[in-house]
């Protein structure tokens, strides 16, 4: 599986990602589910990406090569980051299209995607892109999208994630919401990568990778579970006497 | 959906359990799914459900209608919490099997339970029965049982769940897990059953129901929520400068 999650905040844009593939338990590989598309000071494009590998690496071939050999659209031609979104939706189509026509095909080819970036002055934002080519962005009132086995990590984001929280903030979120994952679900692993986006830059800010035993994910990692029994701990107390309901019918 | 959680500690056994049926978003309703079937002093089994309401139902009745007439085996008569297990087992394979016998046969009648519970004074245990019949047993590494919608309420039990918690503490962290759950995923809602039985009494210490706009929930969410921000404001700071990672190939 893959875990992976943006956050939209004001100051600009987080990526998360882990770096696990699996096609079974013996069958575990590491693959960097995280890659920036196009990044020259005018336009910024990055990519998340969950699902059939062959996929998302053909869909990011195609990418470069559109880039190399002048195909269109490309991303420096599309206009807008809902154009690059349909450009890599129709792009996620096609590819997936063209490899379940043979008689033989059985397996799930389909992906799905994060891009986030900025073009020129515009919007920065971050879509989803669905396995059908269609997509969501994320708003203010929910800052973040998801890939992948999103459920564990999603509780800790639905509380503390916010469109005004400062970028280092929502870096931390996104690797308790990676870390959360990966202790619930061993087929999300790490490394993890961690990239930041500065609104009206065009440039990431920072990109780190934090392998299995990065000192700073084990900080992260020990000083959260203090901090979460002490945050346990300080519960109000249960009321008493609670009432003891008899067990009746349905 | 249903989402219930069942906690071993060394003092005894914690419950809890949503009370949502959905059948699409337009079918709603609300039932209880947990369920007493047996508590006279010396024996106590707790039972708690999720899956097809019909076959849920369909094997609470037949246990009742077992210790009615007479049936071999019913709850007076199984030695143990295992073969308190295998009863409830085959009682659901066999209710799923009459029912999918016929042509019209296509929904899923599957059902999955957590049976706990104590027999005079053998050791106390909780259990979650698979749809096949068969069982484990909670252990003292991992003290806890979940079944439904299990996936946004599971982080917060891998750490904070410990055999050696008081009962307390596990109740609030059933309901914690609970609330993380009813936050992320709408198809599991109020009212909240939580049950908390004390080793060797096999009686309940305590059986309460607490519905959705609930004095102590609301506290015990909003208390939560300021705890789990300030336990994020005192996580170290990210390491500057952060390295950044030139994006190569795969």
């Amino acid at each position: 599986m893959t875990y992976c999650v943006a956050i939209a905040t004001e100051q600009g844009l987080v990526f998360a990602s882990d770096s696990r593939t699996s096609a079974g338990p013996d069958q575990l590989s590491t693959f960097s589910k995280m890659h920036v598309l196009m990044e020259d000071g005018h336009r910024l494009f990055v990519l998340l990406s969950a699902g059939n590998l062959a996929t998302t690496q053909s869909v990011r071939a195609q990418v470069r090569h559109d880039l190399e050999f002048g195909g269109e659209p490309n991303l420096t031609t599309v206009r807008s980051m809902v154009e690059a979104a349909e450009y890599l939706g129709s792009m996620s189509v096609k590819t997936r299209q063209r490899h379940t026509e043979g008689p033989e095909a059985e397996a799930d080819l389909s992906a799905t995607f994060i891009l986030g970036g900025q073009i020129e002055d515009r919007d920065p934002g971050i879509y989803l892109i669905y396995p059908e080519g269609n997509f969501i962005r994320a708003s203010h009132l929910t800052p973040y999208l998801q890939v992948g086995e999103l459920k564990y990590g999603k509780p800790i984001l639905d509380r503390l994630a916010r469109y005004d929280m400062r970028m280092d903030e929502a870096a931390r979120l996104a690797l308790l919401s990676m870390d959360a994952t990966m202790r619930s679900n061993v087929t999300v692993g790490p490394p993890v990568e961690l990239m930041a986006y500065e609104s009206g830059t065009q440039t990431r800010k920072w990109h780190r990778v934090f392998g299995e035993d990065d000192s700073y994910m084990r900080e992260l990692r020990r000083s959260w579970q203090i901090n979460l029994e002490n945050a346990f701990q300080r519960l109000p107390e249960l009321p008493k006497p609670a009432a003891r309901r008899p067990d009746g019918g349905e």
